[in-house]
């Protein structure tokens, strides 16, 4: 297979180990973390989980086993890179990339394997969220490895997890039966993906059993994923193609400010795993490492532990949380001052320096609606 | 009447007009309107309704209309003297007495009282807690003016407030029939005081028609005040009068400091107010003058205006505070920061420098268990 040119030829498997890199993107802003979670500060750059590690940090830590030497590349914002550089001392600085502006997954994810591409050959590249929370290090690498096994037969594999309640805030995968890989008997194919559906209709999923949710990770060859694109995408997959072609030279610049505004703004779901799989060519490994895209307060309380008997939660000290007659709080305190709640119970209290929060976990998908009204008002600062 | 020895005459009217002075007594610390009020900064230091004015402010502008020249004297501690004294340039520094420690209202009153007496000769003196708010002043005058035509009269007067509500955060006053006073034909005899009643008990007051709530507002002729004190607590009136000798003189700081801690902890209510209207000795003046002593951040809620049309108060810049889908709220924001409220319904927000409340309305008496709970925990420097 060629680097461009040729149609993308989904079942030829490679035999000889390929290397595997990690490719992370690290946009989106998280507006319903507010007010932890800031344009300029986005949620993978804290620690939400209170392990001392932020969410990209323990996104790299995690991915860092199964990748090559120097394997993992970040794909984020001009704003956040600076940050992201210093909180990951371990990636090297020729693998932070940065977007002029956002252009969604498949623009960032794009652009990193055909870069790793150009640099290391068709190797396998997997795409990691930077704002993830995985419990289960071990099942996750176990994912990882057959996603890995699936890649190397030409498949785009992803990672279905098990879905343990309806929820409505992911996306849904409909799995096939056994591709029958050799060291991944496990590993189905995907009927299709549906987008975030409602709870009549995430209902009826579970109880099919065929349906696990979308975690966003995609593993492929480097040529199988920019050959879909290219077929998908033309002229996206073109645009990323001149780009990485200069990535690595002095006429970095000056292409990505010429060809980066023209690319196409779309999910790599949409672009490239939606249609590929009503083609055959998506693999899914079913896994069952607690995940969780930490999307709210409510979910980000899943992931701590209680600090009382009523199931009350702490992100952060918990002397600095007084609480009378309140179960199943979740309370952010900030390092200078004392939350005091009485009488409320399921309450969200989320203190920083200039904006507190005061919501019940029931309302927390709607704290996006804050920051709306906070940029209605002008207070973008704020957000 | 001689200053001390003989017994209280306590119905030789004087005829001539004799001059008024305000006593303001300012101590207490407000544990139910925390984290704004604090014991190094109580309540009547702060502008709790959005006037511009603290409320011991307040509380002297309302009597400075009625009072003879120099004639409000201030009894506080001796950590609030200096913000006392800043607040109230109008105040001379001789008329702002400290405390060495908290002995309750009877002391503070008795001893600005027996210093008054000794300065002025036999005045009316009229005690005015530090904290209250009053909405109408015109009728405010009209009943200090017709309590004062009572302590002429020779009755210690108090002032009852129409009791528009069973609330059971207030005194009851039992009214009796009209003493027929020629200038003052509403005021009538005081049957009794009642203590914070339940909410059953103070129902059946409310029906009968002959309860009003007890303002906490003492006016008499100093002989007479103090006269009632030397037959019902001797030695209290003994140890004010030892120090009263000696307030204006070299003498001051060894008196009080001899004297001071072995007085009575008793509040006028109970020292003078309550068996001397078993004698027939206190008159009350109905009143209805907007009146609350903001005990806590639901009453102090009722003294705002709404700034949405759900009810919502906000205590400071109403431009610092953001709710969606919230009714009835009461928000305290602090200079520097955005409160946000989404979802919550009759919820408390106060925030400060160093802590942060949240609770509602309801639970609005129940503030100070958190002040207890802070200091159990040892941080009293928040209290």
């Amino acid at each position: 297979m060629t680097e461009q040119g040729a149609s993308v030829d989904l079942h030829t498997p490679v035999t000889e180990s390929v290397p595997f890199y990690a490719i992370v993107p690290a946009g989106g802003s998280g507006t319903r973390l507010w007010p932890l979670s800031r344009s300029g500060a986005p949620k993978f750059l804290h620690d939400l989980t209170g392990t001392g590690r932020t969410l990209i940090q323990a996104t790299v830590d995690r991915v860092m086993p199964l990748v090559a030497e120097d394997g993992v590349v970040i794909v984020t914002g001009e704003r956040h890179a600076a940050a992201v550089s210093g909180q990951l001392p371990e990636v090297s600085e020729a693998n932070i990339f940065t977007e002029p502006s956002p252009r969604d997954s498949m623009a960032a994810i794009g652009l990193a394997a055909a870069v790793l591409m150009k640099r290391h050959g068709d190797v396998i590249v997997g795409s990691f969220a930077a704002d993830h929370v995985i419990a289960d290090q071990v099942s996750f690498e176990a994912a990882v490895k057959s996603g890995i096994v699936a890649a190397q037969d030409g498949y785009v594999a992803t990672i279905g997890i098990a879905a343990t309640r309806p929820s409505t805030a992911f996306g849904y995968i409909h799995c096939g039966t056994s591709l029958g890989l050799g060291a991944a008997q496990d590993v189905r194919t995907v009927l299709s993906f549906t987008e975030k559906p409602d709870a009549l209709t995430a209902q009826k999923y579970i109880a099919t059993g065929q349906y696990r949710w979308n975690a966003g990770m995609f593993i492929a060859r480097a040529s199988v994923l920019l050959g879909h694109l290219r077929e998908q995408k033309p002229q996206l997959h073109d645009g990323l193609m001149q780009i990485a072609q200069a990535w690595d030279t002095d006429e970095r610049a000056a292409v990505l400010a010429k060809v980066w505004p023209s690319l196409d703004k779309i999910a790599i779901d949409h672009a490239v795993a939606e249609p590929v799989a009503a083609l055959g060519g998506v693999a899914v490994v079913p896994a069952g490492f607690g995940w969780d895209d930490v999307g709210d307060f409510n979910s980000l309380a899943a992931l701590l532990p209680s600090d009382d008997n009523a199931g009350s939660k702490v992100l952060g000290d918990s002397g600095q949380v007084v609480r009378i007659q309140s179960a199943g709080s979740v309370v952010v305190p900030s390092v200078k001052r004392v939350i005091t709640v009485l009488g409320l119970d399921d309450v969200v209290v989320v203190d920083t320096d200039d904006a507190v929060l005061v919501t019940t976990r029931a309302r927390a998908q709607q704290v996006k609606d804050i920051v709306a009204e906070l940029r209605d008002r002008g207070l973008d600062e704020l957000t």
